[in-house]
């Protein structure tokens, strides 16, 4: 029973002890972000807005505080690096969001109205610039090369994750590899990074480092398709953004791939024809039905569940910690969540 | 007469080593940019095509060749660092301008469609990104935090200068004071780190690093007067990229700025129905003509013109060198650029 008590009790510490933690990031990035430029200043607070789940920020430190063996150390896992590496990669997230919803002409993020919607795609375009500028600015405060490497090594493959996918947009031909090339690069690799970061910068040893890149990486592929099951059958008052934006951009999801690998002729070429409709009059609640009904949605949740599988098998390599059931859970959540 | 011939040959040797010194950084900032992705080196190679002036290298590398008080040595001051700062600064440039035209709606840039016009804004927007990170990403191959941590520092600004010029968008009455801010930021603050950072690597002594900061900073206010300038009376063809843009895009411009501290009230109220034309009717050559008649171009030139003198001024404080000569000649080119 003590040890039950222990457990319940250290999971109640560790928790509080995230929340500051994550408290001290968003401080982090609140003064990074701040300009003498009252205009600026003003579009930096309506992004703060859009922080919710700050998953690379908890993951970062998360997997600082699992890399410890020693129970006892978890405390004083977590260091200066481990919150400037979250606000990081968190300021380096908006930035992508920022720019996505230019992309996707969004109107709606987090419940709240987007940058492009409220002051223009220009204003959006400069301030996910800033922010990408201010990211890599707070990283070098560091004073740390190799780490200002690997994120940028990781930026990279997003930028041209993003690319890549835009390349294919309507295409609707495009294989399960080469989507999943797309959101390796696009989502995963950035995830990983953290969750690696956050483990090595505690001292994790290599093969505790690898074992939650790879749970990173995993995590980060489901943590997409979960992200394209909603935008496809989630609700738009839960999630709080835009959906059906994928459909309108040609963005080839799981569940549409699965589709095509799977039905006949005849609905292949129904989904076609209401794919090809014009920008602002597809269907998306026509298109949901298809695809519940052939069983595509099904399929790409049960390979989101197979890959969150797989990424909690990464965590038995990890010693056993509130840290790591803390992690255990996060695994489930990214597929459970409806927003 | 020695002397003379001495010099003459002197600066022979110099335009040859820039020559070799910018082909270098070339190789560099296509390498950076090369993808396992094809679709990524497209579009890279298009904008490799937009190279042109290339000041940034240049200035980076001249003002290390000036950093040295001893014209013996000067074929040994500039090395490694000097060669990655340069593409990382034009890196950093070209993702500038791709997110400019994507800003501006431009068509044409050095003669080439612009990425934008080619590609859609979708690209343009995840290229500039790309770019940025690389630009980082090569940048911490240095291994030197500083240097990383000033160069962020000048991005941040040169963004923030973006989203106030774009905060002031169609507001006509702001004043030089404004004016001056938005493209210190924007273009200058850039360009002088090039030459400062550029001294600095080359071992030049502190106040030497500084005139050659300040020599940059007034040379970077010039530069954009004279993009403003051949923007309202520039010759398409000759400058290579969409022309009349600024007005277009409610960009306020120091010819503006000049003339409506110098008109009455009528001519004020006509240049303001001019500009309050919806896009795409706007009449830039009656704009011009206006600007023209009232001596608000000349003035325009006139500022350019003190402060490229300005800038000279600060090479009295640079060992004379055949480098110091070209920083000289280059001041002066600024303002007589026709592209």
């Amino acid at each position: 029973m003590a040890g039950l008590i222990q457990k319940i009790e250290q999971y109640h510490g560790i928790r509080t002890l995230l929340e500051a933690e994550l408290e001290a990031v968003s401080t982090i990035f609140r003064r990074q972000l701040a300009s003498d430029l009252p205009a600026v200043n003003d579009l930096c607070r309506h992004v703060a807005r859009y922080q919710g789940k700050m998953l690379r920020p908890t993951l970062t430190l998360l997997c600082g505080l699992a890399a410890r063996a020693d129970d006892a150390e978890w405390t004083t896992a977590v260091g200066d690096s481990h919150r400037v590496l979250a606000a990081v990669t968190e300021i380096i997230h908006m930035a992508t969001l920022v720019h996505d919803d230019v992309l996707d002409e969004s109107e709606l993020r987090r419940n709240a109205a987007t940058v492009n919607h409220l002051r223009g795609n220009e204003t959006a375009v400069l301030l996910g610039d800033y922010l990408i500028s201010n990211a890599f600015h707070l990283c070098s405060s560091l004073g740390r090369p190799d780490i200002n490497r690997r994120i940028g090594a990781t930026t990279n493959e997003l930028c041209a994750g993003e690319l890549l996918q835009i390349h294919h947009r309507e295409d609707w031909s495009i294989d399960e590899a080469t989507y999943f090339a797309i959101i390796e690069r696009k989502t995963a690799s950035l995830i990983s990074l953290c969750c690696r970061l956050g483990a090595e910068e505690a001292g994790a040893a290599p093969e505790v480092a690898e074992a939650l890149g790879a749970y990173g990486r995993l995590l980060g592929i489901a943590f997409q398709i979960q992200d394209d099951l909603l935008d496809l059958v989630g609700e738009e008052r839960v999630v709080g953004k835009s959906l059906g934006r994928d459909l309108e951009k040609g963005k080839l999801t799981l569940p549409m791939i699965h589709f095509f690998s799977r039905v006949d002729a005849t609905e292949r070429l129904e989904m076609l024809e209401h794919l090809a409709q014009p920008n602002g009059t597809v269907q998306p609640l026509r298109i949901s039905a298809l695809l519940l009904a052939s069983g595509a949605v099904r399929s790409a949740r049960a390979t989101a569940s197979s890959l969150v599988e797989q990424a909690r098998d990464q965590l038995s390599l990890v010693p056993p910690s509130a840290a790591q059931q803390l992690l255990d859970d996060l695994a489930c959540a990214v597929i459970t969540r409806e927003f």
